[in-house]
């Protein structure tokens, strides 16, 4: 078995946690390490990651998360939003940085800025959006996984008023919408009714086939 | 730096593959196995993954595909098919599958069963399939990271017409609806534009920011 496998079978949702163990900085530093180096489709990066501490602000936001534990009892909550829309403005944004940081401008890079400006401006706004909350999947894939490597407990969690969640956070302002939370810290086994339960996942033959 | 930010690093989003290396099957078993295990929203998988191997199937997507070069002469390809709907009926398979393999019936999942389906019930079927297409690129960000930690080279790819790939592999029969294809092989780093050149990220504090 891999390293990366082992990880992976390490985690778990897990659904209580010890509010008195705290989160180290380096291994929080990792974790978003990994979040910033997440591949996304053009390499636009359409999203930002909050990371929670203030109390109140997570006693606001546990009463719209179906009063889940960890939103405000796990060490930290990360919130991750997507961009609203992805504007030639964003577009310009991440392709200037592109040419800057590499110190050269490449042709096909501008060719495909071109039209990529052409593919956004042709779908709705809601349609940008989707495509935008589709990249935070990844990232949070990868949350997931810089966690399991710190030995960190995380949950990810759908389960919340996104509306209400952006307008506790002021992410409207921001022309941003959060998508997924994902609270991170340690487990309070005792308690957790889903730590110790065998990790279920489809046989591999009813998730990949093979067409030769 | 951690293991997992050294293999992020190392990945780019390879652009020309060496058609005559060919990935080993233990490697390909191991990022199936990091894809099977990705966890997903409510435990529901819902998703397949298909290893098109057939050179035929390959010409035929690589041209609904932006004749980008990988989708045929990678060593592998990779199409990940989110469900088309979230129907009663899946949803009953993996808590049926989940009660069986752990051996008893959890009272609060049993009542987590009834409200997901009226969830799910409430959604139209288009919103079903975003939901279980965000799905998918969780496995795809684990499908890039376990590659990563095989040296395997890959290409995420939103650029394909989806309704097309779906009729040349028969998704619909499935059920199922393509979303995003991921080559698999290595680099062939001479004729690659992409390979060597930096990896460009926004810097941390514009990705993250803290709520104190």
């Amino acid at each position: 078995m891999s390293d990366l496998i082992a990880k992976l079978n390490w985690r778990y949702a897990t659904k209580k946690y010890n509010p008195a163990k705290v989160l180290e900085q380096d291994k929080l530093d990792r974790i978003l390490e990994a979040i910033r180096l997440a591949p996304t489709s053009s390499g636009l990066q359409p999203f930002e990651v909050l990371v929670v501490k203030n109390p109140d602000l997570r006693a606001k936001i546990r009463a719209v998360a179906w009063n889940q534990q960890g939103v405000s009892e796990a060490s930290h909550l990360l919130v991750f939003a997507a961009w609203d829309d992805i504007t030639e403005e964003r577009i310009d944004m991440m392709f200037d940085m592109t040419n800057e940081q590499r110190g050269f401008i490449n042709e096909g890079w501008e060719a495909y800025r071109k039209q990529l400006k052409g593919i956004v401006a042709s779908r709705t706004l809601e349609q940008n959006a989707e495509a935008a909350a589709r990249q935070v999947y990844i990232a949070l894939g990868l949350a997931m996984v810089a966690a399991a490597f710190e030995e960190v407990d995380s949950t990810p969690m759908e389960g919340f008023d996104p509306k209400a969640v952006d307008e506790i956070l002021g992410l409207g302002e921001r022309k941003l919408k959060s998508v997924v939370i994902l609270p991170l810290g340690y487990r309070e086994a005792e308690g957790d009714w889903l730590a110790g339960l065998k990790k279920v996942r489809r046989p591999m033959n009813q998730v990949v086939s093979e067409i030769a």
